[in-house]
């Protein structure tokens, strides 16, 4: 399994410092550290392991230091600020591989924006030296871009005329969707390898700032205090966050509030989700005590973790059936009491971690079933997770009840901006606002009746019924199952998020299956070696 | 060359009859006629000639037939109103022609929602027998579908299931934001080979009203008069439409006011557009009396054509040079004799004409570079196309004037239902606005300075320029540079429209590459066989 923890104690290519309301992330990757031999990571380029560090800064500067609000990203490298998402590494990686890693990079730089936006964590990008392709897109998730103005130090996106394949990590689309720049100067900039220095790259609008270089660092701090002072407090001390820690079992692995099954041969995974045990912290202050411990950011670092383990570790499960477990009352309350304190930095954060785990759950590309059984505890977030499967299977058992909670009101939205229960209810906007406003409690028939499962099965009929529609989700398509549940999963209005995964991706994703890239003669296998690359000129 | 020109009288796929207010198109593929040998049109299966023949009913409605305000498409086939897209002509057809195939049917299903919208002319699928596939697609574009209810008749979406492709003509797309079916349900149907009948499609949302077999064509007539009655009358009658037809060429191939240039070593082909000349018609009536030779319908209608002939016949051409020519001030005395007259039923028609042939510019997947020199009339509606283009090459010349005509407005919108003005300065919605309402004719340096070219080259400069420009965009990766335009090409907001060309067709594009639909083992190419499709499991 993959260890997707990290702590800035250890972290091989991230120099991480806090000081006072900034916090200074330095990129300083080490070439002989990749993720997976056979490649150096130089001049700053990236793979999994330094996103992976990237990721957990993050996170950390969320948890554990609410009293920083500008994160400045730099390079601690004179040569380049970066160069990038490694090519040997893109080269060789299988092509299940390369898309994942585009996605998981995808999150990271998506969590930065959240954090401006919902946490009040706002990012400058401080660009000294060259930054081409993945470090440019990086620098666009931040809320300013500010490089120094030399002769050597350019802001590049060069995928496209060095590599044929696209800037796959948000970057196109936050081009002309975030930044609104012009289409056209949007082509200029995508097809020039050489990419853009100083005035030029501020009268474009690719960055936002430019500064000498004897003035740059100076500069650059100034603007962070700057930022600092005009944004409110947070908190001036934070929780530690323990690393996620998954343990074999039996039928595959676990934490301690999710559970997964794989069954290999039949290419399913069951996730197992449970809800609070135990007393619970009520107010702020009782977060604040309990720590990374409380169950709902417990359970929601256990599930982002379980997804990550299920996309890269276990490609050929293809379903994923969601089981949820627990104390239905117990779980609701928690979520009553997180959303009644939601002023509160500690819940705020809960609340945006339980968001960015239910859209990791969405967004993943296996095909999930909810399965709605007697022991269920289908409320609240568990609801969320249930509305966010494929298809759900509701049992028809007197046990059951399925309750919306106080969350499904907004408070999670998925990537198109839109709740589960609107995204749901499209047709009808006033029925999904009724269930959000009155969060009801219902038995099977009525959650039926209320739209709010696929099949509503005889207790009799669900073994076979059940048995019957994963063996028939399992013997389709892959690749079809994929592009079907990207169209079908999020409908209604779109946005820089959406269209990333939504149609960059999807665009991406053919060009990586291209021979014009990664076939033999391909531009992104060919790249550095000494034959230029051979194009099926075809367009389509 | 292919001929596009269909007639009625001579159509091999459909029966077409007009009766007072309705008109009738009834499916009757002829099996033995497809449009490339090798393949039988079995069970009204379709391919681009029968959907070239139902583009030419729609165009025809529109303009010759204007007492129409209700369109019933049904078939003449008992066993099958539709199957489809025929499957054999796509396992057996290359890349770049399938996905051409899908763009041209998108258009047409898209221009029948258009008359829709904008003319008046509604329509009603009367589903008198199976209705799988494409069938369903086409009559997902209609306004209303009526289904017969009895035991066999069905509507479904079998590509997933059956051939591990998508529904790639819109289907996905329309289900969840047209029609706005919940997403279970459509996850469910579109995994159905079989499809849903009767009741449960009426339920699901899948069809508008079902009604028994003995008094299906009644109900179905006695519904589309009560539409018709609440509808505006349009004219009683309408114009002819004669054939387009190009002729060759030394240097490629042209019409009367479109000639095109084919570069084939450089891979480019130069579009070179004309504006009107001689008298032309100023109100509805002399429009009216002019007919199809008024130059505003002509020369659109011939844009049409060329770009269709340069999708389907120059596959490797893969960059469009835009030239512009004529008398500036004629043009847009046009364009303001239109747009005054635009709720003429006729003008209005033309007017729409005008925007859907810039679509068809917008999304074609081929580069397109604007080349404005000294004999450009780069106004109104040609300012339009400029504006399609990827960049723009302005010449700063004494003589050119850049002219904003009445119909950059809005009235010209592109697929994503913004202006073009508007999707290219989405920074600055207040200039868009400005130059909508001012309409100024500009010099170049003042164009360049309205940020309406990418590049003002000084004269001494212009070949050299334009040559290495035009040298370096071919050189790229075609697949990157296409992947690329869909994304840079339609900022902001999304629609029904949109997203089937960039999100959709983007994961149709990656599918039909995919060794799981098109390898040896693939199940497009192993449908029908008795082997079963063998699937690389990997999920991305």
């Amino acid at each position: 399994m993959i260890d997707f923890n990290r702590h800035p104690g250890s972290y091989q290519h991230w120099q991480f410092a806090v000081n006072g309301e900034v916090a200074q992330l330095r990129m300083n990757v080490d070439p002989e550290h990749p993720f997976a031999p056979g490649y150096e990571l130089k001049l700053n380029s990236y793979d999994l392991g330094v996103d992976m560090e990237l990721a957990d800064a993050i996170q950390r500067l969320r948890f554990e230091h609410p009293q920083v609000k500008v994160l400045v990203i730099g390079s601690a490298n004179d040569r380049a600020f970066c160069a990038g998402a490694n090519i040997w590494m893109l080269a060789e990686s299988t092509h299940p591989f390369k898309v994942n890693f585009c996605k998981f990079t995808n999150e990271t730089r998506l969590s930065l924006e959240d954090a401006s936006q919902h946490s009040g964590l706002r990012s400058i990008c401080a660009i000294n030296a060259a930054c081409a392709g993945g470090g440019y897109e990086l620098a666009l998730a931040c809320d300013e871009i500010h490089l120094v103005n030399d002769n050597n130090s350019a802001v590049s996106l060069p995928e496209v005329p060095l590599l044929g394949v696209l800037p796959g990590t948000g970057g196109l689309t936050r081009l002309v969707d975030k930044r609104k720049v012009r289409r056209d100067r949007a082509d200029v900039f995508c097809t020039m390898a050489e990419g853009m220095r100083g005035k030029k790259a501020l009268a474009w609008g690719l960055v936002d700032a430019i500064w000498p270089k004897s003035a740059f660092a100076e500069k650059v701090q100034v603007r962070a205090n700057e930022l600092a002072a005009t944004l409110p407090a947070r908190s001036k001390k934070g929780i530690e966050l323990p690393p996620i820690r998954a343990t074999a079992t039996d039928k595959g692995f676990g934490y301690t509030h999710v559970q997964v099954e794989i069954d290999a041969p039949k290419r399913t995974a069951t996730v197992i989700v449970h809800g609070p045990q135990g007393p619970q912290p009520k107010t702020g202050a009782d977060y604040e005590a309990a720590g990374a411990k409380a169950w709902a950011l417990q359970c929601m670092r256990e599930l982002d973790d379980a997804i990550c383990q299920l996309r890269f570790g276990y490609e050929e499960v293809g379903l994923l059936l969601l089981k949820t477990r627990g104390d239905r009352k117990a779980l609701l309350a928690v979520e009553r009491d997180l959303h009644s304190n939601r002023s509160h930095w500690l819940c705020r954060e809960i609340l945006l971690q339980m968001a960015r785990t239910c859209r990791r759950w969405d967004l993943t590309a296996r095909s999930m079933f909810a399965l709605v059984d007697a022991e269920s505890c289908c409320a609240g977030v568990f609801l969320e997770l249930t509305m966010g499967c494929d298809r759900v299977y509701l049992r028809d058992d007197d046990r059951i009840r399925v309750a919306v909670g106080p969350l499904s009101n907004g408070a999670l939205p998925m990537s198109n901006a839109l709740s589960r229960l609107q995204n749901r209810f499209l047709k009808d906007p006033a029925h999904a606002a009724r269930l959000a406003q009155e969060q009801p409690e219902l038995t099977a028939a009525d959650a039926d009746e209320q739209g709010l499962c696929t099949f509503l099965v005889d207790p009799i009929d669900w073994d076979d019924d059940v048995r019957i529609a994963i063996e028939e989700r399992a013997s389709l398509s892959p690749d079809a199952l994929t592009g079907m549940e990207a169209s079908l999963r999020f409908a209604g209005t779109e946005n820089c998020d959406s269209k990333i995964f939504g149609r960059l991706s999807a665009w991406q994703n053919w060009i990586f299956t291209r021979p014009n890239a990664t076939g033999d003669e391909g531009a992104l296998t060919r790249y550095g070696a000494p034959e230029s690359a051979k194009f099926d000129w075809r367009r389509t």
